[in-house]
């Protein structure tokens, strides 16, 4: 299959990348030094990326950001930042791949374990991880044409303790590629509308 | 107490008030026909009403639009407007409202059973409703003060079912009185960061 993979140059990228690749013929997009450069939050540069493209098989996001900061300082401001990004960023990489994704192609998102299991500063990666997951569940059900889509919630990865540990008291990481086979689960198997939690 | 209704004058609003107004002091919000003038939509708004009414010790909201369709139909403008209206206008009410909440005080929005249980046309609707959902139980640890936030999801109201009931096959309505039980649930009891599912 050929399998774009958005964000593949990062700590999670990369680890969904090297498993996918094993099997896939992969194709890394990130805004830059990877073999295409797309943009999430913008849709024109999405649009772009499709067009050189062609079909793709599959397309897995592993991009998005979300302000983190303490609620008592976080404005409606800080809340679009993952609205933009991670949510409609995410979104949209359906809503245009969709045309060049063929019958029984999939997509992949990201959430996070957040969505359930909140910490501090993280109000806004909470709401954006819900919004995915409810999405991802709705759009299954109407998406059409065998066209597949989930979204894979891993936990604090491994690889991010030296940044993240201290705002993930009590969390058990695990290791990036032990979440990257949430992506083959939903790349190579069946089910759709669902979100594959890895933690 | 003083409990401010935001969408007190809609179907589901109606019965809130007529709950809560047998033991609270009620204030009737919405952007016309109310006791007060307020658009969830527009943050000066939101800041206005509040300013005109001061202190408040419940902040409820039964308000919210987002845009049904077709999800062949939908692109990132019908998205913005769940996210600009049902979402960050009730998370509005919440960023700005808490100045307004005395220690103690309570917020409770309103999602519905489009977060777990999706219909044809309700990508939107479900992507609103999980995001406000995992918004509340990562605010409710953050926002202090003994602030308490809760969401209510019903089901569709038998009120609704003229209207909506084509559009949620299987669905089994729920009186919007009994959907109002939830608000009390979040308004005179004592749990924070809760959905209280009513269907
Ligand atoms: N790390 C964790 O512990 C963890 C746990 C659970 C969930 N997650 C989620 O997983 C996702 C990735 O996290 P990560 O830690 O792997 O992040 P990361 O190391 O910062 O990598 C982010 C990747 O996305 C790309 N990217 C950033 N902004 C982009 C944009 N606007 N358009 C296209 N690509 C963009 C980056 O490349 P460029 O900067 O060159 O564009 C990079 O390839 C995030 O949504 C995060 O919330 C992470
Ligand atoms: N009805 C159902 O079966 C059902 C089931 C589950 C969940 N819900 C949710 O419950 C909420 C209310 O539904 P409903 O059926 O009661 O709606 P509705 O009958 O249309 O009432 C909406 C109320 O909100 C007010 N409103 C609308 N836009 C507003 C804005 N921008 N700022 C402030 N107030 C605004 C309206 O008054 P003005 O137009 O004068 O502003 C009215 O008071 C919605 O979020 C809906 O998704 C409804």
């Amino acid at each position: 299959m050929k399998v774009l993979i958005v964000g593949a140059t990062g700590t999670l990228g990369k680890a969904v990348t090297a498993e996918l690749g094993q099997r896939h013929d992969v194709i890394r997009a990130a805004r830059s030094g990877a073999d295409i450069a797309l943009d999430i939050a913008d849709t024109t540069s999405i649009r772009q990326a499709f067009e050189r493209l062609g079909q793709v098989d599959a397309v897995v996001s592993t991009a998005g950001t979300v302000k983190f900061a303490d609620f008592a300082e976080m404005q409606d401001a800080d809340y679009r930042v993952g609205l933009d990004n991670k949510l409609m960023g995410q979104v949209n990489l359906v809503l245009i791949g969709r045309e060049f994704v063929p019958d029984g192609g999939s997509f992949t998102l990201t959430t996070g374990i957040l969505t359930h299991d909140p910490i501090r500063y993280g109000s806004s990666a909470s709401m954006v991880n819900g919004a995915l997951e409810s999405f991802v569940k709705a759009a299954a059900i109407e998406i059409g044409r065998g066209q597949r889509i989930n979204a894979v919630s891993p936990g604090m990865l491994v690889e991010s303790v030296p940044n993240y540990g201290p705002y993930f008291p009590g969390h058990d990481p695990v290791p990036a590629a032990k979440a990257a086979l949430g992506f083959t689960k939903s790349v190579d198997g069946l089910q759709t509308g669902q979100v594959f939690e890895i933690f």
